[in-house]
């Protein structure tokens, strides 16, 4: 099946859960313990942007952050589901950015806030078309990379997750039902940083599939 | 048109936006800052439990409690509405109880940690069917009352919302597009507090609307 037919996926999804913390050399650069249990968000999927668009950099924000990230695209409803058979769950996958507003973020942090406005604004997920499963025989053994204006910025193995999809999938459903196109993103490898307005970000799974990014700052309504 | 045409649109939604402490003497209830904009999270449409349904208390959770709000619930695409036309981006009003493992939430807030899971598990948000704009003509004078057990817990007036439907929609819509069926949740009066297996919530807008929920255990897969 065409990649295309699976895009569609991300069109009947509900919902977005993130793992934060899942890559234990990115928990440290910013100081973060690495956890016991997975760090989990929401986002929602008017966050998405797909891949060519521009990411809007809100007035308030001066440090809009690119987290590059394995997305997991869910198949079918699951709850409950066992470990032992999470990956029938699983229908493909996908490049994501887990664009974070850093400073959004630190401010909630320090304040016991949530994270929703830090992590969840339009265009804060671009998102790669989604490669079906078969293409994908081992996603424990994946190479992420991320470019801001060609200059390599992020490059890390999903060897290095701390959790795997199979418990992140298991895991997840216990607490929240998936549902079909719903879609986990995995965490980012260390190298995170700030972009700024004009410069390109390009980011993807070696040897299967590229993106690329324009940065903007957000468009306020009525100006062209 | 029948309110059953209007309980559709839940069924189209992708979001709930929530706004945490609109009520000024609910956020000194649990004893927090009475804040300059509005507190915004993310629940998944995945925790809507219809009237009648069974809310669970998951196992690692002690202290589930009830907030009664009302649910604004949007009926055609929003970005960047203006405060003056908002309410045309309204369809229509229901009640939801904005369930809330507090126990799990001030860890959360304590750890800077996001509150999704505190929020955002299955069951964690009843709803009563959707009331059509036309039947709601002041929502902002409207009484929402709780009871456990026959007992009142909570009683308050949306007139008492610091921040009011038109700059809610407004606000949200410039960060977050909003889409048919997406909900708001606008916040609770005072008197939260904390519900055990075996009780029953009621709660309703006065005049309006009555929903009436159980209180039992998170199932466990396998078990009957
Ligand atoms: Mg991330
Ligand atoms: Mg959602
Ligand atoms: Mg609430």
């Amino acid at each position: 099946m065409a990649t295309t037919g699976y895009h569609k996926l991300l069109q009947v999804g509900t919902k977005i859960v993130a793992v934060g913390r899942n890559y234990a050399a990115h928990a440290k650069e910013l100081g973060n313990a690495v956890p016991k249990e997975p760090v989990l968000f929401l986002k929602p999927t008017s966050s998405y942007l797909e891949n060519g668009g521009t990411i809007e950099i809100p007035h308030n924000v001066d440090s809009l952050h690119h987290e590059a990230e394995l997305a997991v695209v869910i198949g079918k409803k699951a709850r409950d589901v066992p470990e032992s058979s999470a990956m029938d769950y699983v229908a493909g996958y996908a490049l994501a950015l887990d664009m974070t507003a850093r400073d959004l973020q630190a401010a909630a942090k320090s304040a016991g806030l949530p994270w929703s406005l830090a992590k969840g604004q339009d265009t804060f997920t671009p998102i790669s078309s989604v490669l079906p499963k078969s293409m994908v025989p081992d996603p424990d053994n994946l190479e992420l990379w991320l470019k801001v204006d060609g200059e390599i910025r992020q490059k890390g193995s999903t060897k290095d997750m701390m959790f795997k999809i199979p418990f992140l999938v298991s895991h997840i459903s216990s607490m929240m039902t998936l549902f079909e196109g719903d879609v986990i993103l995995t965490g980012t490898p260390p190298g995170v940083g700030p972009v700024k307005e004009g410069q390109t970000i390009a980011a993807g799974i070696t040897g299967l599939v590229d993106t690329q990014f324009n940065v903007g700052k957000r468009k306020k309504p009525g100006s062209s």
